[in-house]
């Protein structure tokens, strides 16, 4: 039997646009009707999460909660919140609901852990630094997690602010670069893409380092629990 | 007063995608928090629409109808359908519902019309070509349609179901761009992608022809409606 997938949206629009994007080109298909049922809550007023989780704005948990409480009226069976700073709000959330909320963090790290990968870099958000929502799940699948010192983590939330949010259409990106370079000269085996806007300045930019998409490695395995035909990479 | 915008979707999910990420990326926003409230309801279990058409497969209509009821009862306030041979059934949903369902075939003639075009040639689906959807609204803005002949259709109606709806990556072009071609001589000032899987093939595969893309014109309608900041094209 097949789930319909519930996409706790809107933080930001174009990562759930995007995580919708690869649940569609991650199911083998040849027809419409062969796709999966997936609705979709892009509720982009949701509070900014990184600035609350540094004392800054208003709390974005209500919205959330609401936001996945509308999709469970809608039918969702199966739900997915493609903001990994949002996770901080992870378990609070899956207590209040019925349907089963898929942990990106926790999809990513076993998909590293079955690759192989013991230490990688991670570019996130600050909010997402700050909580270590990344490094307990690390801790739990073994893996070392190397990340920017002060100064490089505020280019990575500019790539992120500045590069994607706003919705330019170029940026300079040399010192992002240099920052996976650097991680990488130190031993990490990839670069884990881990704020949901960053696969989208991947692309966007024509980045080239060893990455870790968590948006494809959620998509990937959603489609496999719903019930959709994985297709192959 | 900003109002949430409701998809219809799953006819075909990638045409549901390239409507959400156009609408995204025609808001002039430099933060989420700025962008619009968007549900989307992509249920691809919804019979294919030229089968029924044509005679050979279930009504669709009653799950267009709930699709859209569903929305409504997420809040949406204006509704918009992603599929151009879906809108045979635009005035039954239309009298259905409380919330107004934007027409993407009268968006698209306004479109042609400001812009000057007297002719335009038709790409779209034989069940679009059939019930003469998009003829009675071209009629009504002083349009004239050219359409491709019975073996021609069939070349479009293949680059639409075998060239997107399965999936593939590779797709020989040449006999759509020779058609478009030959429409062109024929004093079309430009040919409208009339099936919303059309501007997903025409980016996919590079196709070059002056085209009116209707999921564009239909998002920036819906931005400018809903309230959001229309972006400059």
């Amino acid at each position: 039997m097949r789930k319909t997938i519930g996409i706790i949206g809107g933080m930001g629009p174009l990562a759930t646009a995007d995580l919708f994007r690869k649940l569609i080109e991650n199911t083998d298909a040849a027809s419409d009707q062969q796709h999966l049922h997936v609705v979709i809550d892009n509720d982009p007023t949701i509070p900014d999460r990184t600035a609350y989780l540094l004392g800054r704005g208003s709390d974005p948990y209500p919205a959330m909660l609401k936001s996945a409480q509308r999709l469970q009226s809608m039918g969702a069976q199966l739900l997915l919140m493609p903001c990994v700073t949002g996770h901080s709000y992870w378990e609070a959330l899956r207590r209040s609901l019925t349907a089963p909320l898929l942990n990106m963090l926790t999809v990513t790290c076993e998909s590293m852990a079955k690759a192989g990968i013991r230490k990688a870099a991670l570019f996130a958000t600050t909010g997402t630094v700050r909580t270590a929502i990344f490094d307990r799940v690390c801790a739990h699948y073994g893996l070392e997690l190397l990340k920017p010192n002060e100064e490089d983590q505020q280019a990575v939330m500019d790539l992120i602010y500045k590069g994607v949010k706003t919705g330019v259409r170029a940026y300079d990106t040399a010192p992002v670069s240099a920052i996976a370079e650097k991680l990488l000269s130190a031993g990490a085996q990839t670069v884990i893409l881990g704020c949901t806007e960053l696969p989208i300045a991947y692309e966007r930019f024509g980045l080239d380092f060893p990455r870790i998409d968590p948006t494809l490695e959620l998509a990937r395995k959603a489609v496999s629990l719903a019930g959709g035909k994985l297709k192959a990479l």
